[in-house]
């Protein structure tokens, strides 16, 4: 890892922290154009459309280009992977999530010929929907950009 | 979350930062029983015998007891689906990955009779069996013990 | 097989024939903590809401502990897995079902510090939405409590 | 379930029990042919090639025809997704199983119209590759042949 | 495949091209009996049921044998697996399809004994449900009926 | 899909056709970049060993940049599932594969902002490990490069 800056470990303590302690830790990110949000919903296209209109709105990505949406969208699927854990579905399986989300974009390996990439994190809890009746759950999606 | 001792939480610090690090972010998690490690491999039954004999060789679950290695079992299987986000596969489909991994044992929940639970966190690369080629990824599994 | 109580097989048998022919067949099930039901829907959060209501409403788990529901929820899921074979998904795939289930809970090791586990059985027809238009599915899920 | 003869239930009940127990359970069976058998491994192969394999050899299947060969596949293929219960793998998830496995071939629906199918049951045990630490787990896989 | 006539690549011409291009290009399966159609939706249910639709007004399939149905959905199935590439979901993860479908129903074996298969091609556009954010998408699903 | 140019159907039909065929019935496509190969196995990363050490022979991506190689991975992995239908496995579930592929690279987008995006196809057969017993298959992915 050594060649790279980790983004997917920023944006994970962007989440799972908060921005000052995320900066503190990782100061070789603080330059990154980055973004946080919450959700809390029992469906996935809820998760993916915040978190794609989050970026939009704060200019992570263009909102021209399908290009863009389309790192973002898999980027997210990726996230809402790990949250899951094997089944794709929250409320047709009757959980629940309340989530953290972070989106980082910038350039994580030292040959500048890599271009961008985003990363995607999700922390947050998932559960039946009583409060309380839940756990910890986290994902991280990173694409090309 | 204010009713919880966030143990995916410590759990991913530990496997993101240092234990030093982990424990002044979380004071509250100094006392649970945890244990790191690092895994370099192409299959996943590697991934989770190391993560299996660490847990046991540590006293982190009973050798004794398959209720134990059950409960410990699903939430590596579920930190797993994390990392491969969507395919529960490595060195079939030409991936291999180097991770740090983390269990915490404890009781995350303050009614008492909601028993111990335990946490495992992967985090590092995953990508092409070529150095380099690859970018970083996340997973969290927890369970009742 | 010797060492253990079959108590999948219990279930099993509570959902494919009657409470008088599976004790019959196992007599050492039949002390344990059941209950059976049935179910007809399109949606699996009804099957899961179905089977947890039940369980809580006989007592056969904890009403109070997440730590039950967790574990009863994990069972079903599995349960589920079974008889929707690959795609966990039903009516958004055009499938309706007719379901039996059964839950027994009990000590199915002769060591008794493996504790409580629970067996959760489905069996009926899962189909088009068209009488007739159908044919068997079972699945069964195992967990510890 | 009045229109049909559920080959589901007796392929089940001839794993769960016997001959004997399932054909007096279920006597509109007892013309039906079935084979049964067993299997212990880590490789989801080796279930395949065994069940397959005792077919063509006691004539359930024709061993010329693809189209016989491919509904038995496929009936082979939903059995074990009920016994892997969400991800299709064993031993590269360190699991092993030791199943009993039934094929029941007759005509269920009254309609002959419908002509033949297929039910494979599978029935045993799933867990680490230690004797004991295991549970039970279940899979049927109905196909039109 | 010198063996077999390609049903498969026939409805998969029919869906890319055109009636005349496919059977130009493929003589051998003039006297196929098959159906085009079209369908946008969000919603796995709604291919499902137009795909079924079609077949059954057409004559592809029986509308009083179950047996048919059931070899027409698996098909369907398979090609949806073909155009959702490892998530068997639509709108609940924000995609939306436009897509062309053909199904084909013949003789591909030259022994007749292997009796009538059928082939279902879908091909289209996948993407975001904004106009323009999209890409191809293909799918094909074969079974015997 | 009047604003696209369809890379994915012109990748289709160099591997159901051939070079001669596609450049007639898509000539807009004629100045693009593409190869096509053949693999027969039972094992899924030589399907992707084989498609990126083609790529990166003829030059279709570049062999120092990761990002190229993260981008044909997925589209690679993409027509894998379509050719799987639903579980990312071959040989482990007693399936072989002989396949014709083709990988397509270009501006599909009139705007060019979109920037180069790469298709992938496979077209084939899947079966038994027996001559014949097989039938057709078809995958297609396509990502942002």
């Amino acid at each position: 890892m050594t060649e790279q800056i980790s983004i997917g470990k920023y944006a994970t303590l962007l989440t799972l922290t908060d921005e000052d302690t995320a900066k503190q830790l990782m100061p070789q990110c603080r330059e990154m154009q980055f973004l946080t949000g919450r959700i809390g919903t029992m469906s996935l296209n809820k998760i993916i459309a915040s978190v794609e209109t989050a970026a939009r709105r704060e200019g992570i990505i263009s909102e021209s280009h399908y290009r863009e949406t389309h790192a973002l969208y898999h980027a997210i699927l990726e996230a809402v992977n790990g949250i899951t854990r094997g089944e794709l579905s929250i409320g047709e399986i009757m959980r629940t999530v309340g989530l953290r989300f972070a989106i980082v974009r910038g350039y994580p390996y030292k040959d500048v010929g890599e271009g961008e990439w985003i990363a995607v994190s999700l922390y947050g809890t998932i559960g039946a929907p009583i409060k309380g009746k839940e756990h910890e759950t986290i994902g991280l999606g990173i694409n090309h950009i």
